[in-house]
């Protein structure tokens, strides 16, 4: 099958030269002299424009027509390439080129604008990204759905449909559990002194425990956390708050979970389509799993309680329990970032619905901060202060990303059903926990769902794992079991 | 003129994706995890596929054709992308791509068989590399000098006449310069402990003082320091060894010498193809300059010497002179990269006369080692004791670089030429220098040459900056008064 072979020998050209520029974002983020970013304006742009002309060659419509696929491999290899090349294609490249240039520049508005509190300031530039995400996501959709197009760049397979259900089946039960954590006793609060070299040395174990390969990884400080590199190269990025030591802990510990995916593919499919994780939900699920069902557990956070004082000394809470509840502590607050498991889904639906809106026309940027605001009041019952609290808090719709956001509490469900399936097949899985040793569950992890990358589309790779089809119910019983324990009566 | 400003757009994503691939090997070789090699060697790969895509695209030929020039900065602009064409153009493709596949592979072979002194497993991999290069060189040569040809790609318009000329005025002077300092008094030698957090923050402090700026460049460590990147962002790595300080600040003030040419040239040039180093003999002479001319003269030796017991405390020697004597030791080493400025440019006349002979095929690859060591004991008195310490030290024929080792010593006779001339503008410089304070010197060789980039070709490069054609005279002067005052009777 000369096809098959001529495409994969392109398409493998065209995956390093990906690696190499997702390398030169990491470089961008963690490492770059600040005086370098208009040059790296340039060369950023240099590879995408090269990128985006073999992503869009004839040639791969010649191949694809030809090549035939003689096993799973092959047809998963040939999915991943048809739906880059179909996606590519459908939009014009000027459309293209336009987006690239406007979000870039309203990033940097955003910034400005979010740092001087002035939403005006930042409302024309994001109007006009809102009115160019909706162009392109007319010509994706065909006359479909606007904004379950612009989702099958980050969940292929996803619908607006499937996660306004999903929501809809986890709200009541979240806004439940959240009102009796409120109503609850309040969580004790670390209090010390945690000097950034401490912090970074423990994170540093504690990634090599959860099963980061430092050999083929490194670690380094960022503003924002992220995870970058498919392959064997794959870094993970930290920070440090020296009064707030799970800043940086749960961070890492989020970060390793993104990166052992991406580690853990079989090395087979280095360099191929499917030589790394499959959506961002598939991936969230991943780094939920790591950060919150085993960091954030009673047995681990047993563990963790010791390794702290060992390091910091006192840390002003006195219990293993105490310990348990600072750590999964129940707040309103405005942030989605730094918010708890409770009310994070809670945050995302707020989101998607907002931006579902703006994408099929039914609000206007002009309209979209009071929206945020009324609807950020009436599920968490606090007035939104100023807009970096509000709908200026994250960075993803300046850079065009709606369709997003669902993919997190997609992450969270998921996650939910991976650690119930490994929970049942891992009994000692808690006592592992209370030792510090996350080993045997990310072990199955690896083995049931990170080695196989993309070879199987989002919800399969899931119910591969799991032998289950995904589902709310095991996330919410999660919750439930956790926090009525901590909270309830 | 349309087909200049095609030309001109066309080549800015050339040279910002040349300026990626750069930054790969500098992560690669400062930063990147060891388990990453496999992969980065196919997006090494994937790059140099576009860029030598790029450099042969059909296209420069009709835009080199039909483009005019209307001022200087257009004409070198054509000068240097004309260069790159028809050299590019002339190597069939199929030994282009051989030599890469071939040069990276005895990279390796090198230092794993210099590693265990094995000549022998050295010796078929670089037959291989001598052949093709000389392969390559006959297609650039077309019927002209085949090392003449190779030099070209370092040293544009040198050819091996010139240089051999050069080493036949430097040899005698160098030659009794060296015995006069081997028979003179022995030098100090420092003794203490130089911890290596001190001699970063103090090669640091150094590196700023010279007028590298950590804005656009940032220091890291590697095996082998060396200077990366235009524009603005150029970075230099160094090397640490705590029982002998002089190793991290003369690598550092090497390559900041190297580096403030890239980041001195003028802002307007960036990503054009005279907005970099016009040739290596001239980058050899900013570094030297900065490392031995000012770095190793008498007057910084005696600032340095204050400063390095400010933070070292003892060193071992007792004053500012025993000081200088200790920086500027002569012995007669195996190493080139150790040695000092008299036996330096012996080491490159060495591997001249034998590249040269290798490339004329007038010498085997067979009978290098032998060559090597007869000549070596000739010219320095003392026998090779192993494959380490001769013919397999530097790693430069083992990736095909031919015609490069002249631009060293190229490089020290430029240093000499552009010092005279900034010491007769500068009656203070010493003065300066005294105060650990380099900037007016390194101000003049700013405005004289740095900010010009390549717009000159390299000897009138040297000439706009000294009013003077280059010449031997001034080095060879400088030297003299130097070692004659140090060991002279």
């Amino acid at each position: 099958m000369p096809a098959y072979d001529d495409l994969m020998a392109f398409q493998r050209v065209t995956e390093a030269l990906s690696q190499v520029a997702g390398r030169a974002g990491w470089d961008q983020e963690a490492i770059m002299p600040r005086g370098a970013a208009p040059q790296r304006a340039e060369e950023m742009a240099a590879l995408e424009e090269v990128l985006h002309a073999r992503r869009t060659d004839p040639r791969l419509g010649d191949w694809l027509r030809e090549a035939h696929a003689p096993d799973a491999v092959a047809d998963a290899n040939l999915r991943e390439i048809r739906r880059s090349y179909d996606r590519n294609r459908k939009v014009p490249a000027a459309l293209a080129a336009e987006l690239a240039r406007v979000t870039s520049l309203a990033q940097g508005q955003w910034a400005e604008a979010r740092a001087a509190e002035d939403a005006a300031a930042f409302l024309p530039v994001l109007s006009e990204v809102v009115r160019l995400r909706r162009e392109e996501a007319a010509h994706l959709a065909e006359g479909g759905d606007p904004y379950d197009a612009l989702m099958q760049d980050y969940e292929p397979g996803g619908s607006a449909e499937d996660m306004a259900a999903m929501f809809d089946q986890m709200r009541p039960r979240l806004v439940a559990l959240r009102q009796m954590a409120l109503d609850g006793p309040e969580a004790p609060r670390l209090s010390g002194h945690f000097p950034k070299a401490d912090q970074l040395k423990l994170a540093e174990q504690i990634a090599a425990a959860f099963g980061y390969d430092f050999d083929h990884g490194r670690l380094d400080l960022a503003v924002h956390p992220f995870s970058s590199g498919s392959g064997l190269d794959v870094r993970i990025t930290t920070r440090v708050d020296e009064a707030d030591p799970f800043n940086c802990l749960y961070s890492t510990i989020h970060e390793v979970g993104h990166a052992c995916y991406e580690q853990g593919v079989d090395g087979a499919y280095l360099l191929t389509p499917i030589g790394n994780g499959v959506s961002m939900g598939v991936h969230e699920s991943q780094s939920r799993s790591y950060e919150n069902q085993m960091g954030r557990s009673e047995a681990y956070c047993g563990w963790l309680y010791g390794r702290m004082r060992d390091v910091f000394g006192d840390i002003g809470v006195g219990s293993e329990r105490d310990f348990y509840r600072a750590v999964n502590a129940v707040h309103s607050g405005y942030i989605r970032t730094e918010a708890d498991e409770l009310h994070y889904n809670l945050h995302v639906m707020l989101r998607f619905d907002l931006e579902r809106a703006l994408i099929r026309g039914e609000l206007d940027v002009a309209d979209l901060e009071a929206a945020w605001n009324e609807r950020f009041e009436a599920d968490f019952g606090v007035a939104v202060d100023k807009p970096s609290n509000g709908f200026m808090q994250d960075v993803h719709w300046s850079v065009g990303l709606m369709g997003y956001f669902p993919t997190y509490s997609l992450g969270n469900l998921f996650a939910g059903c991976l650690m119930a399936a490994a929970r049942a097949d891992l009994p000692g899985l808690d006592a592992d926990l209370a030792k510090g040793d996350p080993s045997a569950a990310t072990g199955w992890m690896r083995d049931k769902l990170q080695r196989h990358g993309a070879l199987r589309t989002p919800t399969e790779t899931i119910r591969h794992a799991t032998g289950q089809k995904p589902s709310a119910r095991p996330l919410l019983d999660y919750l439930d079991a956790k926090f009525s324990d901590l909270y309830g009566g």
